[in-house]
């Protein structure tokens, strides 16, 4: 058995607006509707030898990620919550430690990126059962992406020119990970025949990757032993979660496996395979890893295209028109919309370090917010009214809240919601609306078995989210 | 004194989507805030002889045009409505005998069209007073604009070498006028100058251009007699207008002014003039018309620009980010999204012709749609809900309608509402909600004298505009 690690981490900022880092690219629907999360989930189902899964996420997104969990996997899985991200290193030290505990130091650990795609899911599934066989043998493994062009955006790994002599498995001792290369340099790598792609997806024992923490970045190790001792575990949503401690997390060094243990290791050893790899890592990689039509355009949502050539277009809620444009990237959503050359693609991180700079939100989050119960989409704001369309899980409940300056009114759309309003509790059928004045103690449920909808029109002289008194809370937040 | 008349017709599709079919370029707020009507009435305002204003529009846009008339023009403005547009042959020749009723044979017109741009309002003035003088001498004038460039898509007009002998005013005899000539021609015509741009815009005696039409055009002439004759003439919002029959309509040439009469009469003499004209005829035109910046970007709306070049971006509601962008229009509403090279400006027209192929409803409206009452924006639709925020003048009352398969929820988010709910009557204040069943008759009214904006959501199975019953009506639509 092989315990499935995912690390759901970085914000994919040169995927902006899609990705933001409250709704960050793994949860970002690709053209198939699919998300890389979803798509991860699906590969680790593919492995005959794939043990409970575990996410390793940041706790500002534990409602997204329990949700894209939910009903897509057999076994209860285990989500480690970080309160800041420690790049990969400390996560991975921390998953090693929390699997010890719970399967002894023998288990064989599988590390996964939440946000890449592998179009051959079987040449992955084959180069796991390698590096299982490889990893048992006391091996950190590193999986060796098949180079297909001369990417100077990657890293790489040089491995020996002969196969490590194994009892059993083919594998290559690796010589060195080298970041980055130029061009020239990239396609002598190339050329070679001995480097390949750093995939960052490993597999190892929990008694080698501590044996090299230990070895390599004691004082991290450490700080993650602290950390996991310290956790709070809880049981949420039907789902395990280790919640750790924001003060533990301030010693750890925010560095990544490859710099801390991997380069430094005399253990390390590549699995090579050609599994149809992409970071989808800019704009660019998401329309190369798209189909096309015959003018070599992604397109997603409704487009009129007159004279348009090699651009990716994603809108999947308005009309778009393109006249006589080519290799552009048009991605639109309800509150910002990019348009950039393709040529220009990895620079759209700077237009996210713009909007931090703006302390713009639109770089934070999207108009659709996640919540434990639920989510809210602001529809429109204006002066004096906003509006919300609001989703309630069957079973869910909202905190009981009052605010001072600003009266609600609630409309339900589907399904039926109990409402407490002041002193008094009722349903509210489809069709049906209440009006909440500012002042009244309130509280929104959904009794039922399929969503409620709602629309709530909110109006008043002050609108902000910090106008609000939680009275009660099951979510921990009152 | 001189009656000003503004031809306000076409759709201009090459500006789409900003102006549409219900919404058109006339009304599109250029950078400034102003749109092209306001420039043509503020213009109007500034000649020292100018009588009592006509519009000449479709009767569909009359709303929009009383709303634009509002409070801008001192003496009372008169509408010419048509059932549907005939182009400007018709027009003036509707214009011509409605004026004769009303001034005699001998009054002077201008004719203006409605969206075109004029940047030196003194050079306009002067030419004007020129073109009064000499059409007092029984001539047709029109305006010629100095040309700028060798344009291929504009009207020349050619003029003799020496001005008429004239008792009074400066102006020369018309050779003869030319469509769209190439570009080496048109320089041609530049370096003999002799030649100007034709703007479209005329003056003459009522009793000269009726003889010309007489002369050549005798069997629309008589068209548009009848249609005068049958013409119903009411008096709304402070304003007359003259509603032709659309029968009446059906059997009028559908001509220019420049092919039925400029081009065919011995009487056409040309006022030369350098005003700073343009026709805005393209987001290109528009473009070149607006302030823009040191890397020549005109930006109207929140844009973060990286690398971009010579760009306009035109985008009110949402935040827009450009990366190594150069000579790209953007122009961004609620409902639809162009993205076009400034060098394939011109084929924007081509979407709007797409559009109406698929029987998409873009060309034709905007979110806001202009009602006598007021205005309504749809703000969101889903699934069983649509929202609309609703603004009423003051005093402004909606027809006493009902509706069979939804409910309404009604919210006032400023100013006071007197709503009827079945057989009750009641004040709603800022703040306050009511809601009306399916199958309850109900009227919405601004008893006040600031503007009542409200917020409706419809929520039913079915949602669509035709699910209404008129009881009684102000506007005469029961």
């Amino acid at each position: 058995m092989i315990y499935p690690f995912i690390l759901s981490g970085g914000a994919g900022t040169r995927l902006w607006p899609a990705s933001r880092k409250a709704f960050p690219k793994p949860f970002m629907p690709l053209v198939d509707g699919q998300t890389l999360f979803d798509k991860t989930i699906e590969r680790i189902k593919q492995l005959p030898s794939a043990g409970p899964l575990t996410v390793i996420t940041n706790e500002s997104l534990r409602f997204l990620t329990a949700d894209a969990l939910r009903g897509s996997v057999a076994k209860q899985p285990r989500l480690l919550l970080e309160p800041t991200g420690k790049n990969t290193a400390a996560a991975i030290a921390l998953a090693a430690l929390d699997l010890q505990i719970r399967a002894g130091s023998d288990a064989l650990m599988l590390i996964l990126p939440a946000d890449h795609l592998i179009a051959e899911v079987g040449a992955f599934s084959e180069a796991v059962q390698v590096a299982e066989n490889v990893a048992n043998q006391d091996w950190l493994v590193t999986f060796g992406i098949t180079p297909q062009s001369p990417e100077t955006g990657f890293g790489y790994i040089e491995r020996d020119a002969q196969p490590l002599a194994l009892e059993e498995g083919v594998a290559y001792r690796v010589r060195k990970f080298v970041e980055k290369p130029d061009r020239e340099t990239a396609q002598a790598y190339i050329d070679s025949g001995r480097y390949s792609w750093n995939g960052g997806m490993f597999c190892f024992k929990v008694s080698t990757i501590l044996a090299e923490f230990e070895r390599h970045a004691p004082e991290l190790l450490a700080a993650c032993q602290v950390a996991v001792e310290h956790a709070n575990q809880i049981h949420v949503a039907g789902m395990d979660m280790v919640e750790f401690k924001a003060d533990d997390f301030e010693r750890m060094a925010d560095i990544s496996i490859d710099y801390a243990i991997m380069e430094r290791s005399e253990r390390v050893a590549v699995v090579a395979a050609d599994m149809g790899w992409s970071d989808i890592g800019s704009w660019t990689a998401f329309a190369d890893a798209s189909p096309s039509n015959a003018e070599g355009n992604v397109f997603d949502g409704e487009v009129i295209a007159i004279n348009t050539n090699n651009c990716l277009v994603r809108s999947p809620h308005r009309l778009v028109a393109t006249v006589g444009v080519e290799n552009l990237i048009v991605v639109d959503t309800p509150d910002a919309l990019l348009i950039a050359h393709k040529d220009h693609a990895q620079d759209v991180r700077d237009v996210v370090a713009e909007l931090k700079a703006r302390g713009h939100e639109s770089h934070l989050l999207h108009q659709t917010v996640h919540r434990p119960w639920g989510t809210y989409t602001v529809l429109e704001e204006g002066e004096r009214f906003k509006m919300k369309r609001i989703e309630v899980k069957p079973g869910a409940t909202l905190s009981l809240q009052m605010h001072h300056h600003r009266s609600e009114h609630w409309i339900v759309v589907n399904g039926m919601a109990r409402v407490t309003n002041g002193d008094k509790v009722f349903l509210l059928n489809t069709n049906e609306s209440t009006f909440i004045p500012a002042g009244h103690m309130h509280r929104l449920e959904n009794p039922g078995v399929i969503n409620l909808v709602m629309i709530e029109v909110q109006s008043g002289d002050y609108l902000g989210e910090d106008d609000i008194v939680r009275a009660q809370d099951n979510y921990g937040r009152s």
